[in-house]
């Protein structure tokens, strides 16, 4: 039954879209949480955790499932193999919402260190990593994946910034320190966010090219 | 050819535990690189890693052709999409030893701040967690998986021990913050080595009871 199957595929991609728009949501939130100091919200991002995971858990069995009951040709065989590796990606993202939203209920304890300008930028341009790398996979699209790969450097640079910038607070009164640190963590949340975004890219390049692009971009 | 395939299913379980041999050496030699302030050792590390990323390729591609060349039943089905999953987890702990690797080359440009105690004691566990978790799935033993998961705790404490103890030093005396941060950086990625450990644990637990213990121990 192909047509079934293709079906079935093009509803596992729509599962997939779902996935990443809740896992980008979750990462506007918790910025949003953050630079508004909003506690309730932040615990709010927290407790959404669980869909991502139930989201998880839909598509892995889908897959095994696709797998299981077709056979599928090469190039299906490699979206869904890939798929399933994509849906960890996207459960780690969520991860590190929730790993943003906890250093934000911390910050909300002492008074805001400074306002937050590069933040918000790197957060913006991890989420966009999110959203490009997953529409590449869907349109099986390595031009745009590159894309990604090539976003991470920026990325990357903000990160470095902040960390200068931090550590010159820290250095000039001791007192921020236990502040800057977590925004520091925050800002290497973000990082690992863009990161996912990356593999997910290189997935896309290797199973289109099935060259290793994974590693030479590294 | 149901004999070949088993005989195929054996040789990426060998394969994959030469990975896992490679992997826990990556974090032996950098932590003895940084114990040492052995840059030499640490460049090494770095270099290695081309290593660890030759076998998540080769690994993935076997399991790709096995999917396609075979029609696997359930629980074999199960195994290879696992193998695939942790092998990206396998990489991921690679990576986090080029992490530590980078941190200690910076290190040794200063004079050492402390000596270190707590974060050897770290490495052991995380270490002795990815082994572990590879051999609970070698031999689909959710036994020596939850006790894995369990250890994950033990290795977040020490953690939190060594982040307090390194603030102490950083609010008595700025000069020490960015060896501090830089300590610091290296316990978070050891904790993400333990926390890649308790994923692929979780996924022996998941492939071998269908049950969604994944998230239900998060």
């Amino acid at each position: 039954m192909p047509r079934h199957f293709h079906e079935e595929l093009d509803a596992l991609k729509q599962t997939l879209l779902a996935m990443g728009g809740l896992v980008e949501d979750q990462i506007r939130r918790v910025m949003r949480a953050l630079i508004e100091r909003d506690g309730d919200l932040a615990q709010e991002v927290i407790d959404r955790d669980r869909q991502v995971n139930s989201y998880d858990v839909e598509i892995d069995e889908k897959c095994v499932e696709l797998l299981a009951l077709n056979q599928p040709a090469a190039g299906d065989l490699r979206f869904i193999t890939t798929a399933m590796k994509i849906v960890t990606d996207l459960e780690r993202i969520g991860d590190q919402a929730v790993n943003i939203a906890q250093r934000a209920i911390e910050l909300n304890r002492e008074p805001q260190l400074k306002p937050y300008v590069d933040l918000p930028r790197m957060a913006e341009k991890a989420q966009r990593m999110v959203k490009e790398s997953l529409d590449a996979f869907v349109s099986r699209d390595t031009e745009l994946a590159r894309r990604v790969c090539g976003e991470d450097a920026d990325v990357d640079a903000l990160k470095e910034q902040i960390f200068r910038e931090l550590l010159t607070f820290m250095m000039e009164d001791p007192k921020t320190i236990p502040r800057a640190i977590r925004l520091i963590l925050v800002s290497r949340f973000l990082e690992r966010t863009a990161d996912h975004a990356t593999n997910i890219a290189e997935m896309v390049i290797y199973m289109v090219e099935s060259k290793m692009v994974r590693h030479m971009l590294a």
